[in-house]
């Protein structure tokens, strides 16, 4: 059985970042990770400073489970930083959870990171011939030995002079015993964004994140900016300029409903999305059913726009979490299923479009249409919100390799027959484009084009659709 | 803060049972009690048997978190029951726990209740005064005593006979050595239900259970009958005969929407109420929206029938859970909120129809609106696809006084500016009956009318609707 | 590996309870169980009443992991009792945790018990044919059983005329919502004492308890004595009246050195014991060891009477604890060892006396003595400072069967050549009788003689030492 | 209350090697960290390397506690090592625990240290310097980075090199993927020893550690020598060559009596302590008893010399734990007391001889001789088998600063009264050291004398002796 998020991309990391003197900062970030618990729910941790020194706690598991009122009380300061973290590999291990508290000629440090480096490994192998040494395998550990090593005369100064070394994707909240600083790589691929609460300042992955703190939405951080939060207010840096190239999976699957990225709201974007979805694959149908939870906001734009009812078919069991005891086997083959379950009535005999937000491996479509199929369904349209996926993403994403990606290897003729659909439709890249529509369409859409920032360009190649 | 389900009634329990030699019984009731979570998060059991005797684990929490892979490796044997709790009182107490092993010169017994007696104080007195004595403070203590006293020559005749006795609401499965019994009240207030598992059997409260483990369902037990699985099958007795009145807050609320009760499908039922709901109370909006995740099958049926798009306006975060620490007042002032997120874009100056299955105090309505107002929505329209609460329920369900109750005290005038919205309807009594549509209306509605089975009849003296 | 207590007789419980409004008896409560902790190390639990209602909290484990001190802060109130509990079976089991609340005609009780009733199993049938059930498998459950069907004025007569019908040994503390109530069985096999603390008074299996909690010793219970402490003090009244017989393994092994029982100081009786064994088994040696903790008073009484010095052999790891795990077959023929580890040095070459208490199965002083061997010992004499064991017992302590007795299967010379003894001695019977030195000797010395109470005689037939 | 080890001065480290393929290693080192839990109760760890990666698990809290069966099974491979931390701050930190994994040039390598730099400061500001970073406040990390950066064909090169420019006492296990490494200082303060394991060796602290895993000790580690165990043996470099200076608190406190240092048995050397405390010191008393569990072997010794007989006059409950809940002032004052137990009947009209091995503050040694006089002894003899602490130490033990050495404030007859004894003996430095009995006597007696090794001199000015 597949892990909880099942056969979806995975989102590495949520970052959130308060200075607030007079506030309870601590309690803050905790409501904070809390809000994106979904962008990681392997680790979580927060670093606080009170002007001396930095207190740290992180811990394996989910917020709630990381965190006691205890722990909390412990937490005190004037500003904190915290982060959520998806493991890319299967370990669940403390050693990589975050933010990373260093303490080098730069002062105490406490960093937390989401993306992915794409010159860390030989970044690495640099400051490892330099003599540096590496406790973790995270990209947070690179950017920390860089502001160590580099000659400058301040931390914001040796931030951007370690920025500048570095390649890929990152939104980066740092903080120092009396600022809170926030960055985002040159690109703009992982999302970052600041909010005022009272006379302070919030930085967070995603701005569902400062509505649950009751902080209100300024701006997205841009590409290549820095900003630096202090007693004097907010300070910008632009230290690179380069095309902003956004992940489009942020509106696709990784943000949440009510979260805004670039302005744009994400499920109206997604509803766009269905409406567009609609009107290049429409489908004669009684019912339009989403995949649960993510393809909702979706399927109610391909519902309208058919003018098709959309409706529950799936249930999903809220109660499954990372320490249910799989039906093994066994239990398994007689039929135990359990995080889904389909409402026979709503399907029996009916003709339904089943709208999901992607397909990576395919495996989680062909057992769900199996479902749907065996509880009544007469027959099953599987419509997808975005394109194909033909291409691995290097930006921080957790994702298979080619030969996992169906996208990469079966053409959509192949990979309806092998999850069983009656139809399949995919979003075109120029639908999905224009239903996010943001203006000048900045966005990194490598994973369906295999076409990577900076020249890169990298298909699979023989990759053949087995059964 | 409200608990989890906030502001609603609370279904006090779910039971399940498995009769299947052969098979993983701890697992499958395992998987079963996890499909019923729903019906109670407090505290979890299982009770199980080999033959010889019975094995009980039982804790305080939800099913992930009371039975661990080493504990159901203890749970091995031909036949089991288990039980999911909701705490009607605050206490989160392991004495209260079930099921209830007990030996007695019926043998050995264990079983697990879902409803509530109407005269268990009295028999509880009664007993006393005989010289019983109590461990716990649960009904089904009361009837495992009476059991035990009863003059009869097997378990099924003392069963029978201390059912006899007993008054009020019961879905009940008992275990012994070699049989699985379950029993359901005189009237059919809760529900219960029989599936095939192979060569062996299934009892459960919702037929999701069914489903989860794979089970063909068979029938709901009737009112006032009493199934034994054994060996040779499943033996029936009616052992009383009086008119069926089966809980309507099970279509309403309680059920999960994939099950199907008195052969009536939950999401259906809520979606016919939803449709009716819009004919008596249409409104001219915007956008529908649900109160998730209860009010969404209505809600469904209420844009359907007024032709107003359905949509996404609230975001419901799934890891708010048991541990989670809530804010504390002060950053409650702030502005913080965890449960729900409204989505500001999908909201902004529209007009909106809110759709909840129920009012109970009216606390968590008027903080909705409040939320969506300031989000936006230009207008509230609170639909709510039952009547007006009354009366409190005496048969198994956590409610609070006619004090509490704003629909015993208020007007449905005097509950819209309570509640601060635009406008406020209710689906009426007979609206709510058609819509769950069961032949001759075989329904318990006290809470609606306050008539009471046998004839008891109370409402509420002298309230008032105070601000 | 055996387990905690290795190859030792095990009581079955401690008991605890203290009446003293205006104190903070819970916690009092837990210190007095911490004292009495080696009576028991499977569960505890502490029930405590304010007059109104009693709270309880028990649990599987250690005091200090049972109680937490939010727990202990919902305990609060004017009296408490409290109980640890040594597990007879393997199974630790919740269900048989003590203090156990029950509710009848007879009020709100808590009962907390130590001892053994030997006409349980025909009480409960007695009570079962009546109509009784049964939760748990304890004897306590039958004493309430009686006191709730007695038929008495009040809680003191119901339970007088419940002990009434019960055989053996017990000691027991009654909680009612205004009352403390202690009681020791009519030969007073298993101990209890009062106590003075402030205005108010403790009850405790042993009197290093009232020490603990900083109370002043005033008396033993009396054999079949009922003690009643409310608002006027203490009530004392004599329900049965037959020969004292105080286990005598109280003063070999069970209490703990520095309590009194019966006005005998412990650690002055084993020392006494020691002195005697040496002069009835003298040994020419160079070093008297004890196998630790128990064997150290009688080898300091042995060391002085022989003229020998008394040194460390062997060191006990401190650590050694529940959920410590064991190092498997395969390590253990390497030849780890944790729990005692040899002091070459001391013993290299040396004819070395070593002291226990007392031998059970054999098993533990067989792998001593090899391993003392095996550490350079020349010689190695056992003493041991009471007779050989040669009957179960039936009054409340975890035993053997007899097959399991070395004692009662083999002669000295058997047992010396199967734990490898260069010599072997038991203290006499009478010699035992003489150290511990009560007037009259009013013991029981049914494990040493087969003799029981009440006129049964009991002896192995046919037993066979096999190796 | 002071904390578990009272008023005694606490050695921060046990480490523990293994170099055994085709062992349970993992295990092995669970079993050798578990006989050095004296050397630290606050957090624990273990890396083990299968010859391709470091897999490390490390946390807070006892070795038991730390491990379950199901870490433990995580760590297979051909090697592993193992450490103890007692915390010298108040925190219980997880970002100190030990092992330290890194990786760098040098390749992954795992280091547990025990011990302290005296330069660890400048030798962190000058890395600082440079660009390094630190993650902790641990001297391990510094050793780890100076290792990092030497320019060294190989990692017992630059091992060498990095201890080349470290000052103070270590003793250090380092895990590289096919080598077991280990290091002692150059003066040997801290000890380290080698042992035999079939066709594998171990490195541990203390020789009782080789005895629990069933290892055979071969001989001590030599100052400034460093031992590197793989596939060939045992190869041996000394490093450095300065004279000898062991830390003589292990002889008086640290160590296990069962443990040999420097050829050494402790408990020996403790009992000659004893005695020749008795002939400095004599006593006219009845009795000489120890404070448990430290002052044993030296009060053995005492008592033999001055030939008054050797009793228990205080029981220690061995349930105290880290989880403990304390009495609160409240309680205290009403006399509760859990550690130490007095026994009244050995005491009464007694005079008697308490014998301890250290004074350090002299709050406890206060206590106990209060609890002596109020449980019957008419006088109470005060004898300490080490010198009184002038000086604190900066070899790696936690101890207190000059204000608070009772020793380095106050002469010993202000010491006796401030403690209520009726007098006081400490044993001679001289006749320590002859006790001790090492040739050439090659000790580090700095915390007595305040001539600290490299010629530094350091006392307390003007200390003054205050109530």
């Amino acid at each position: 059985m597949l892990p909880l998020g099942g056969d979806k991309f995975h989102e590495e990391c949520g970052v959130f970042g308060v200075y607030a003197p007079g506030q309870d900062v601590g309690r803050l970030t905790y409501m904070g990770l809390f809000a994106l618990q979904h962008r990681g729910q392997e680790s979580a941790g927060i670093a606080v400073t009170d002007g001396r020194s930095i207190a740290l706690e992180k811990g394996v598991g989910l917020v709630s489970e990381v965190f006691s009122a205890e722990k909390l009380m412990g937490l005190e300061g004037n500003l904190a930083i915290g982060h959520v973290r998806y493991a890319t590999a299967g370990s669940r291990d403390i050693n990589n959870a975050q933010p990373l508290a260093t303490v080098s000629r730069r002062g105490s440090l406490a960093l937390a990171h989401n993306g992915n480096l794409t010159n860390a490994e030989s970044l690495r192998e640099e400051l490892s011939e330099r003599g540096y040494l590496f406790q973790t395998s995270s990209d947070t550990e690179v950017i920390a030995s860089l502001v160590a090593q580099a000659e400058a005369r301040d931390v914001k100064s040796a931030l951007i002079s370690a920025l500048e070394q570095v390649r890929g994707a990152y939104a980066l909240v740092v903080l120092t015993p009396d600022r809170l600083l926030g960055v985002r790589d040159p690109n703009g691929i992982r999302p970052l964004c600041l909010g005022r609460l009272g006379t302070g300042y919030v930085l967070a992955s995603e701005s569902c994140a400062l509505d649950t703190v009751g902080a209100e939405f300024i701006r997205d951080i841009e590409p290549g900016e820095l900003v630096s939060i202090g007693a004097e207010g907010v300070q910008s840096v632009r230290f690179a300029s380069q095309d902003k190239a956004v992940c489009i999976f942020e509106f696709i699957y990784f943000a949440r409903p009510d979260s805004k990225i670039e302005g744009v709201g994400i499920h109206e974007s997604r509803r766009r999305a269905g409406r567009r979805l609609a009107q290049e694959h429409p489908a004669q149908a009684d019912l339009v059913i989403a995949v649960p939870d993510s393809g909702t906001s979706a399927a109610l734009g391909y519902a309208e726009a058919v003018g098709i009812p959309f409706g529950e078919g799936l249930i999903k069991n809220r109660y499954v979490g990372r320490t249910f005891i799989q039906p093994g086997q066994q239990l398994r083959e007689l039929g135990v299923h359990l995080k889904l379950n389909p409402i026979r009535d709503a399907l029996e005999g009916k003709s339904v479009v089943m709208v999901d937000d992607s397909i990576v491996r395919g495996t989680t479509s062909s057992r769900i249409v199996r479902l749907l199929k065996s509880s009544g369904a007469r027959e099953v349209h599987v419509r997808v919100s975005s394109p194909p996926i033909v291409s691995p993403c290097y930006y921080g994403i957790h994702m298979p390799t080619y030969g996992e990606l169906i996208g990469a290897r079966c053409s959509v003729e192949e990979t309806r027959k092998r999850i069983g659909a009656d139809s399949l439709g995919y979003l075109s890249l120029e639908g999905l484009v224009q239903a996010v529509g943001l203006p000048e369409e900045p966005y990194c859409l490598a994973c369906f084009t295999g076409e990577y920032l900076h020249g890169r360009r990298q298909v699979a190649k023989g990759a053949v659709c087995h059964a």
